[in-house]
C-alpha cells in the first residue's frame, strides 16, 4: 500500500489518441482483430494503445521514432498510459510492444543525460525510477511482445564478444539506437517475456560497455530473473544475448518466429489472466515487494547517485564522443 | 536453538500402533526386509512408521483417506511422529510417503478452512505452521518418496493449461482431492525428493487456481529451490508439474518408474546418512536459519493474516463452491 | 570503502623473487610469450607472479609443495602478491593458476588447525578470512585457471558416492593432500573458473566429509554461485563434483581439454578487460557487497565460532585420525 502510494502521480497531462493501426497488426489472431470494433481508443502520441475490452487485454506500442529511446516525454507518456490502464476496470492485461520495425527499445536516452544541468538530470532519472516501480508493481498482468526488424545489413557480432553493441532490446546492428539497457529494463518488470528469433535482436543490461552503471533496483530485477552469478557476469560484462542465448540464461521466458510474436503473446496472457485477479495480484506483490521496497525508501539517495556519476567530467567525455561516433555513422 | 525452543510441543497424544505392513512393502530391497523383523513398530491412526533401526531409518507412510489431505488431526499426528523419531536416537533419517494408492497428499483440509470460526482457522494455521518449522528444521534426513497410482481414467490437462487440478502431490485426473498445495509444503522440507514417473502425478503450489494465496514462508521455500523467477511463475499461475517438468524446473530432484521410488528413496537417503550427523545438521541449519526465522519472528502475525483472509466472504464464497463441485463430482 | 579500508594489510614482508617459468608454460599464446620480454618479474617463495604488463595481466601460479595447501605462510604471501598487483596500476587483470602438476589447490591446511594454540587457530582463520575478502573484494579481474594432472593411478569414485574424498580442487584420487575445500574458496572468488576436463579433477565444499563446517560467507559464496538448493545438498553432502558435473550445477564456468586451460583463460581475461576499469569495479562491487559486509561486520564472532569450534575434543579427535591416515597413504 504504502509503496504504491508513494509512487502516484495525477494523469495531469492531455492525450492525444493515437492513430489506430488494424487489427491485423495484433498478430491477425481473432480476439484481436474481432475485440477491436466497439473498443475505446486512447492512448498518446509516443504510446499507442489498442484496447480490447472485451478480451480485457490492451495492446502499448511503442512509437517514438527513430528507436523508441526512453525520453523524458516518453517516459511520462508510457507511465500516464499505464496509469489510465490501471484505473480502468475494464483491463486485466497489457502486452507491451513496438510500433517502430527493427527496435523494442533502443533504451535510456543519452541526450537526456549528457550536457545538461543536475536539475535536468535528477528529473530524468526521477522519471526512470517511476516507469520502473510503475511496472515492477503493477496489478495489471503485463507481457512484453519483444519484437523487431533489422534495418542494418552488417550484422555485429553478438554478446560473447567485446564489441559495443547498441540497443537494450533490438537488432544488434542498430546504428540509430541511442542506447542502454532501458529496453531490457521494460521486459525485465513484465510477468513473461517473448522474444522474435531473429539473430540480430539482442536483449540485456550493457551500461558498462557504456562507462555507465546498472542501478541497483535493475541490478536485483536480473538478479531475480536469471540468479546472481548469471546476473554478475551479465552485468559486468554488459553482455547483450541473441535470442538463443537469452533464453537459455532465461532473460527471456520464450522464443519465436518473428510473425508469431503478438499471437504467441496473447496465448500467454490468456493463460495468467485465467487466474482470478485477487490472488495473481497479492502473489505478484508478494514476490516483489522487497525488491520495489528497496528503491522505494532509497529513492532520493539513488537520484542523487546518478546525478553526481553521470556530471562526472570523464562520463559526459565519453558520452560526448559515443553520442558524435552515432551521429557519424548516421550520416 | 531459539527456533526450535519456541516450536517445540509436547508429545502428548496417545498413539494407537499402526498396523504393520510387509517389508517388501518397503521397496523390496534386503535391508528393509532384514531390518523389519526385530525393530519396534510405533506410529498412529493416519501415520504409519516403519522402523528399521538397524539403518537408522524409518519410513513414515501417510494414511488418510480418502487422499491424506491435512486434516488438523493428520497434522497433529505427523508431528508427533516426527517428534519421536526426533528423540530416539536410533533414527538418523526419515522416508516419507504415503500408504494410499495414488496420491501423496491431496494438500490442506479445505473443510478445515470452510465454515468454521475465526479461532478454528487460528488453530488449523498454527498446525500447519508447526508442520512446516518441523521438517523444515528437522534435524533427521528427510527424504519424499512421491508415490500414488491414478485412479481415475480421464486425464485433466497439467501444468501449463488454465485448468483447476486439485491435489498438491497426486494424480491431476483425482478428483476426491480436497486440496491445495500441503503435499507439496511437506516434500518441499525435504532434503532430497523422489517422484513417481507416472504423468497423471503432479506437483506444485496451485493456491492461485483456488482464489488463495500461498503464505511468504512456503514462497521462500520454493524459491529457495526453484529460484526466484520460476517461483514467481509457479506460484501467479498456481502451476502443477507432470514429472518431466518437475524434474527440469527442479521441484523434485529425481523421477523413476513408480516402482522404484521406495528402492531409490532408501539409496538416497544412505548417501546423506554417510555424512557425520553434527556436520550435516550444522550445515543445513546454516543453509535453513534465515527463513526458518522469518516465520518465528512473525507467527502470530502470519496467523491473523490468514485468518482475516480466509474469513471474507468472497473466499468462504468460493471455497464453499469449490467443495460442492468437489462432492458433486464424488457423487 | 569501508570494507576495503578495514581488511587492508601493509605488504610488510619482503618477497623472494619467483623463479621464472618459460612463455610456454603460459598457454603458449603469443601474448603470453611475447609479453613475457621485458616485463618485470616478482612473486615470492610459494607463488610465482609471472607479468605480462603489456597485456595488463599477471599470472599467478600457487607453488606451495606437495599439495598447494593453505598453511599460514602460503595464505600471507597469496594476499601480499594480490596486495602488489592491486597496487600496480599495470595490472588489471590476474589469472589464477598453479605451478604443482595435478592440483590446484587441496586447500585448507590440516595441520594448522590440529593440535595447536587457540591463539594459533584464530590467527590461521584470520588469515583464511583475509584471503577470501581481498580476493572477492578485489578491483582487478580474477580468472582461475584450475589445472592439474593426477599423479596415482587408482581413481577413487567421486561426488555421487559416500567416498571421503581429499583436495578441494585437485585429483579425486590425490592422496597426498591436506585437505578440504580451500581450492574451491579460491576458485569461487574468481569472476571467472575455467577446469581442465580430466574427469579426475573434482571441486567442491566437502568440508562435512571430514566432520567440519563450511564457514557462512563461503556458503554465501557458494549460493551466490549455484543457487540456494544446489548449494544446500552440495554442501550438506560435501559433494566434489567431477568437470562434467561441475559445469551442469556452474560451479564452473567452462571446461576444456587440459592443454587449452590456460589459453582459454587468456581468452576469457581478455573479454573482462575490454570493459572499462571503472564501470565494470563499481558493477562487481555491487554484485558483491552485501556479502562481502556480512563477514565484514561478524569477523571477530566467526574467528571465535571457528576457534570454539575445532578446539572441541570431538573435533580435534577426527582431524587426528585422519591426519594420521593420510601419512599412513603416504608411507
Amino acid at each position: 500500500m504504502a509503496l504504491v502510494a508513494s509512487v502516484r502521480v495525477p494523469a495531469r497531462v492531455l492525450l492525444r489518441a493515437g492513430a489506430r493501426l488494424p487489427g491485423a497488426a495484433l498478430g491477425r489472431t481473432e480476439r484481436a482483430a474481432g475485440g477491436g470494433d466497439g473498443a475505446r481508443r486512447f492512448g498518446s502520441q509516443r504510446v499507442l494503445v489498442e484496447p480490447d475490452a472485451g478480451a480485457g487485454v490492451a495492446v502499448m506500442k511503442f512509437k517514438n521514432p527513430p528507436v523508441n529511446s526512453l525520453s523524458l516525454e516518453f517516459l511520462t507518456e508510457l507511465v500516464i498510459s499505464l496509469e489510465k490502464l490501471e484505473n480502468d476496470k475494464s483491463f486485466r492485461g497489457v502486452i507491451l510492444t513496438s510500433d517502430r520495425p527493427g527496435v523494442f527499445s533502443a533504451g535510456l536516452d543519452l541526450t537526456e543525460m549528457c550536457g545538461r544541468s543536475p536539475a535536468h538530470y535528477a528529473g530524468y532519472w526521477k522519471a526512470v525510477q517511476e516507469l520502473w516501480l510503475r511496472l515492477y508493481q503493477s496489478n495489471l498482468v503485463l507481457v512484453s511482445a519483444i519484437n523487431g526488424k533489422g534495418t542494418v545489413g552488417e550484422a555485429l557480432r553478438c554478446a560473447q564478444t567485446g564489441w559495443v553493441l547498441r540497443g537494450a532490446v533490438g537488432t544488434c546492428s542498430d546504428h540509430r539506437g541511442a542506447c542502454p539497457a532501458g529496453g531490457c529494463l521494460v521486459a525485465l518488470t513484465c510477468d513473461y517475456r517473448i522474444l522474435a528469433d531473429n539473430p540480430r535482436y539482442c536483449i540485456g543490461l550493457n551500461e558498462t560497455q557504456l562507462g555507465i552503471i546498472a542501478p541497483f533496483w535493475l541490478k536485483d530485477t536480473l538478479e531475480n530473473t536469471i540468479g546472481h552469478r548469471a546476473a554478475e557476469r551479465a552485468l559486468q560484462l554488459g553482455l547483450l544475448f541473441p535470442p538463443a542465448e537469452a533464453l537459455q540464461v532465461g532473460i527471456v521466458d520464450q522464443v519465436v518466429p518473428e510473425e508469431q510474436v503478438q499471437s504467441t503473446a496473447l496465448s500467454a496472457i490468456a493463460q495468467w489472466m485465467a487466474i482470478p485477479d485477487h490472488a495473481r495480484q497479492l502473489t505478484k506483490a508478494m514476490m516483489r515487494k522487497a525488491t520495489a521496497s528497496r528503491l522505494v525508501t532509497q529513492r532520493d539517495a539513488d537520484v542523487q547517485n546518478f546525478v553526481s556519476f553521470i556530471s562526472k567530467d570523464s562520463i559526459q567525455k565519453s558520452l560526448q564522443m559515443y553520442l558524435e561516433r552515432l551521429k557519424e555513422e548516421k550520416g
